[in-house]
């Protein structure tokens, strides 16, 4: 009986499903022919009014494409992991839908519309922000939209539907990357990431700008290769190399890691991947924006100058660290909110509240200049690690849930644009010499960053990163949304409209390619699946003195951490009372949660192995001894996925 | 040591609160002023991109500013449901802090702004959607805002700051007010509601047209009145009165429904409040542009015009039934997707789709030249009412969950922007008779929907509106959000502009006093409270019999939904093998769920007491007799609020 219903109601579901596929594309076609202009006698009273609703209906119709198109991904994702096939991710999918449309929209439809642009062909001797204009009395007011190229300027009267359905690019980086990298943040596993902080670190930074040189470089020598042979139509400086080497370099392996995350692959290497790309992606974004300030004149092509350099440098540190400054800023005044006040007890207005405070971040650091972006990715991490344990448990609920489904409307929608964007995208470059040159430097970079830097960790780690967890990462170096969203927000001249084609196939080809062929590799490389996490830490005895001794700079850290800020943050930790020294009494007292003296006499910490413990390990404060004990105190994991390990003993010797 | 804990963190917390309003304020004004333009000296290289970036920069802390609001709001609104604080609401809170931040961004901060506006005075004879300006060989892109109004050109290089902070009132239409409405469709008592249908759907449209001629006519006098006493500055149509009437008669008594829900006042009149409210939103949205399009040319002032009386009420039904159908035939169509699919095994899936298909209604009706808001309205109710029994428990949360959460940002943004208005919107036009008029017309209008309405539906319900009942509905008509989006949409004539300040200041007094008042009003009244709704039915005999016999219209549609729209359209429900004649049987047996047969014995279901039964019901339907027994079967609400009264017996005779 169950096996009868289950085939027969998925057969049902494909069988409908298609149908709505040939529904909802049909309806895509007629929603963009029916909103083209009806009224052709309608010209000679020009009403302001009515060509706003128009325009506001094709704006619908636009984005009701989009929204049909996430529709039918959802469907297909569901048939796919319904029947569990693993060759093509959601990601993937939303791309192969974004194609289709594309072509229709590109080929399918020719809908001779209404010119109704205007060139002034009167002297203006400036671009101002808001231009009035004086139509016989009345006066308009237009906005600048940004400056166009020249040879586009036809264009933008030839195909106006083409030009309808492309986005602002500032939309990508204000309303599409925050939600996608908040929640990276946000659900980054942080016992694991800890774990192998340095080498993340290592990949992140390092690699990126070695990945990021080595492109630039290779792909100099592919420009000056073809200026040679003359298949280079326009400008092409060292800059523009540099700053297309930067945006390739950030990586997206959202497809591989969901692989890993279902075969529950190693998590160790599970977490040097995310890792990676959680934080190369802010490094890749500001590292782009630092070289186009490296070249404010766009002429000086490849002397190098010392100078500029160095401020390029100063303008990476000082937006890196000016936003990570307020990402964890804000995320603290978050946790001392929900610290302070009992707003547990109103769900509704704790999640508002939390999702307020993340967005503000994001506000407060594009209003201060600095990246919005990067400061939100670290304000999900404090959230995460401050203020989620202040949080109602369904507010813990609530806000996972709240952001995995902005993430996943937000990714869905970049990939199936991107889709869209080959075909209706009007200034393509492609041209097969960079276009091989780029791919062969893409993976050039990624091996330059991979394998010496695997080299050199591995000389400081006992846990050593195996060869085949570096051919893993070499292969898992996906382009994704950030690379995307870097390459479309300037498309102006020739250079980078050529970038911006180049990198659409890096992207295609790597989703599709490397994405797709993941499970293959996986058991090529004879990586192991199947693995719980958190009974890793009993797996292998050398593993784990292995780490005990690689994470002393963190361990510091963690300390501070534990006995200072997750008690003035958080409900959890140990009271201040007791980690402080006695003459600070009446500030740790005034500071102490109430709830943490109840925790005083047993205490369970979520991070605790963040000091990975195989006997007993006795911490000096001041005052007290802080006494470990892995033994016996080992619990199963919790709900939450999240393993409470070891209990904290604390004893007050005073 | 509870009690202790409670009230020091009450303390602290109150602390904490006040201090971080003052910091969020400061930082609101500190972040104008950052962003006011710093380099004098670059005006020789005006270059595009600074000044869209300075734009941009500039944009985000305008934003900043209301996410701060709305984070103050939230901290205070805790404070007081912490507290117990009845006299003022949410809305109330967030308009005052918008009220606050509008005086000091008025008179507190005076930053000689950058003109870099320009009015070209070359001639134009068009104003098209977009303007390519050719500035020395460079081509920039305008697209057009708007027209101003030529009083306000002067204005416009006044006070640059205030405009920015000013936004596109279609933003209220598009974004903000969608998700208010849908909330309210999706969160429908549907049980009261479909209970009190009839008189629901008198109060809403019948009511709410008698409102906006009463009040259209009254002011018409009043303008006349002004007219000759010399105090009106400007145009002022019959038209324009109606429009008034049409925009102050939509309800939004969420204060007074709020303090209801709380004190759990008796459910018939929450019902009554509530349905019309809902409802009398899309009439008075639909009514406005119907008066609108009444009025193509502006200048018929009061001349009766019997063809275009019609079509304007051809316009009106129109409108309604296509908003009408499209929401509903979207609903159904997420309801069969929902039905067929096994997304429940995804729960991010099915709340991504469910998300997507809302969003979708708005954007197809807007497309279609319907009303957007009144489709996602019936939408709403169409999910609650079949999508959701399909959904798994853990998305009916999560839908929940979003759309309170989303309703609860929009509603505050909507009350705190109002607040902020009243000081940073540049055209007020207050006048005080126009003022006056105004209070007495909204409270005549009113009485003349609720009264004689009542005086009539008694005539049919022996369930009577008793006075009380009346008072408190004519005293809970506030006017919010849809009638502030309604008359800041086009503020462009004096009319208008009048209009505009006018309703600010009615919403104001209606929103503090009415809502305020609302806890004085119930005692006064004497109104039950402390009504546990599902324990209702068994109150008083003589009710239910009433309800019996009014509810026959309802009983037809309830058995047409029950016995053929609920098994095609959901899991729950009777098989159709059991309701649908025999001949029927392949057809009945293919759109048959599963898991209705598993119902086949026993059968729960939401809606059965929309029939409501006294004794026992015997209904025929071809070969089947659906016995409905209501003693015996009296089951616990359960845990979502529902509450499932009664069990069907379906005994099949053949």
């Amino acid at each position: 009986m169950v096996f009868k219903v289950t085939v027969n109601s998925a057969w049902r579901a494909t069988r409908t499903l298609w149908l709505l596929v040939l529904v909802s594309l049909s309806v895509c076609i007629c929603v963009c022919r029916a909103s083209s202009p009806q009224e052709d006698s309608a010209m000679e009273n020009i009403v302001t009014e009515k060509k706003a609703e128009e325009s506001h209906r094709q704006d619908s119709a636009d984005l009701l494409i989009f929204i049909l198109l996430l529709t039918l991904t959802i469907l297909t994702i569901w048939l796919f992991k319904h029947r569990r096939f693993r060759f093509l991710h959601e990601t993937g999918l939303a791309m192969i839908y974004g194609l289709l449309v594309g072509v229709v929209l590109r080929y399918g439809i020719h809908v001779p519309r209404d010119i109704s642009n205007a060139t002034l062909g009167c002297p203006v001797n400036a671009s101002p922000a808001t231009l009035l204009i004086n139509v016989s009395g009345k006066f308009y007011e237009y906005t600048l939209k940004g400056e166009i190229n020249a040879n586009e300027v036809d264009n933008v009267q030839d195909n106006e539907m083409l030009r309808k359905v492309t986005f602002d690019p500032e939309v990508f980086f204000n309303i599409l990357l925050p939600p996608i990298i908040f929640h990276a943040g946000y659900s980054l596993k942080r016992r694991h990431f800890f774990r192998n902080m340095g080498s993340i670190l290592a990949y992140a930074f390092l690699g990126t700008v070695i990945s990021c040189f080595v492109i630039g470089l290779l792909m100099y020598g592919c420009v000056m290769l073809m200026k040679q042979v003359g298949q280079l139509g326009g400008d092409f400086f060292f800059t523009d190399c540099l700053f297309f080497g930067a945006i390739v370099s950030a990586t997206d392996p959202v497809t591989v890691l969901a692989i890993f995350n279902e075969l529950q692959v190693d998590v160790d290497l599970y977490a040097l991947l995310f890792g990676e790309s959680v934080l190369n992606d802010a490094v890749a974004l500001v590292l782009s924006s630092s070289i186009v300030a490296y070249q404010p004149q766009g002429d000086n092509s490849h002397t190098f100058e010392g100078t500029a350099m160095l401020k390029s440098f100063g303008i990476f540190l000082g937006v890196f660290s000016g936003s990570f400054a307020l990402g964890v800023a804000t995320g603290i005044v978050t946790a001392l909110i929900s610290f302070f006040t009992k707003l547990r007890d109103f769900q509704l207005l704790e999640t508002a509240l939390f999702f307020l405070m993340s967005w503000s971040t994001f506000l407060l650091a594009e209003a201060c200049g600095f990246t919005g972006v990067v400061a939100v990715l670290f304000c999900g991490i404090t959230q995460a690690h401050y203020t989620f344990n202040n949080l109602s448990p369904d507010s813990q609920d609530r806000t996972k849930q709240l952001f995995e489904l902005l993430n996943f409307l937000a990714e869905n929608f970049i990939f199936s644009y991107m889709g869209l964007t080959l075909f209706t995208f009007q200034n393509h470059v492609f041209n097969p010499m960079f276009i091989v040159g780029a791919f062969v430097a893409v993976f050039l970079g990624r091996a330059a960053n991979i394998y010496p830097l695997s080299f050199l960790l591995n000389l400081g780690r006992r846990n050593k990163i195996r060869s085949n967890f570096q051919h893993m990462m070499m292969f898992a170096g996906l382009r994704g949304a950030m690379t995307f969203a870097l390459s479309i927000r300037d498309t102006a001249t020739y250079a980078r409209q050529m970038m911006f084609s180049t990198t659409l196939l890096v992207v295609f080809f790597t989703v599709w390619i490397c994405g797709g062929g993941t499970t293959q590799m996986l058991s090529c490389q004879r990586i192991r699946v199947g693995v719980d996490s958190d009974q890793d830490n009993s797996v292998s005895p050398e593993r784990r003195s292995t780490k005990q001794e690689s994470a002393w700079l963190f361990r510091i850290w963690y300390n501070f951490d534990h006995n200072y800020l997750k008690p003035i943050l958080t409900h959890s930790g140990p009271p201040l009372t007791a980690t402080l020294p006695p003459c600070c009494g009446p500030l740790a007292r005034f500071l102490t949660s109430p709830q943490a003296y109840e925790n005083e006499c047993q205490l369970k910490d979520d991070d605790s192995d963040l000091i990975l413990t195989d006997g007993d390990i006795n911490l000096t404060y001041g005052d007290i001894t802080v006494s470990t004990d892995a033994s016996g105190a080992h619990t199963k994991p919790d709900q939450g996925g999240r393993s409470r390990s070891f209990f904290f003993r604390i004893k007050e010797e005073k």
